[in-house]
């Protein structure tokens, strides 16, 4: 074995944004080892931000890392991150009733977990939509372990400048994010 | 990019068996782009096998592939296969109905797939149970794509000394295969 599978200490820390092939841009803060924060800047359900997602996270090759959750919405995501070749590939399951409104979820879930769990319990769940996509990496920054000031905004309040002018180095090399 | 992220062969036609580390032993032949047959061999729903599941296969890493899929029952499975360090990792997020009671999905789902589609709408669909597991690729066979001879009966009929009774070569490597 050319990795350890139990150490994912060149993930945790790091911050991501990556646009998925349909042009949602997504960002996501590795907390910790257990737990997320994320926020959508576009895409069906952009505003959407939550903080505090727990989660599993495994290595499943030297440079590839897998994040899997459900979410309190019923929303099922499987993410796995390629940092050798910049790419991600996410497979979300979304429950029928947040494809037909997803509007409904577009918000800091946080202070709605009640009214997530009202919709979820609603439903209707079936048939469930896969989205299955590759996504490529734009920004990758380390921001260490519990920083609270990594995702703290809806995405509305953002600069129109972010990521750019953070003063955390991007560390894709030049060439990959070029690309974008 | 040191692969082609659109290039699957090396993952198509091929056959795998993997434990779990909680002891379960899934079958996965991967029949097509498009579709794979499987069957479970020991675990809670062992029993269950199902042919012609529609998938989303692709490619993250060199040697890493993930398979995605949605089943009739309302469970949704992301898989990542790492064929350089034989390791298999699988995210299943089941429906508690199914937790409850697993032995509603041991059977062939193909001919009871109305059944399938009456528990999922009964659920109870939540909690979600998740389990997020490693697995130890122990069998890795070359059987060409849409052979529907590779997943072709119960578990229950298969020979005692399967699969070492097949004649079909193990593409493991030697050492790999001794640590199963």
């Amino acid at each position: 074995m050319d990795f350890n599978k139990d150490d994912v200490s060149g993930f945790v820390g790091k911050s991501f944004i990556y646009i998925y092939d349909a042009g949602w841009r997504y960002e996501l803060y590795v907390k910790n080892e257990v737990t997320i924060d994320y926020r959508v800047h576009s895409g069906i359900v952009a505003g959407r931000w939550v903080k505090d997602q727990a989660v599993n996270i495994v290595r499943i090759a030297k440079d590839v890392y897998r994040v899997s959750w459900s979410e309190p919405t019923g929303n099922n995501v499987a993410l796995s991150l390629n940092l050798h070749n910049y790419i991600v590939h996410g497979t979300i399951f979304f429950p029928r009733w947040v494809i037909n409104d997803p509007k409904k979820i577009a918000c800091f879930q946080n202070e709605y977990l009640n009214e997530m769990e009202a919709y979820r319990e609603a439903g209707p769940v079936y048939p469930i939509e896969v989205v299955d996509s590759f996504a490529t990496l734009i920004y990758m920054r380390d921001c260490g372990i519990n920083n609270e000031e990594v995702i703290a905004c809806p995405p509305s309040e953002l600069p129109d400048n972010y990521p750019e002018c953070l003063s955390d180095k991007n560390l894709l090399p030049k060439k990959e994010s070029a690309l974008a």
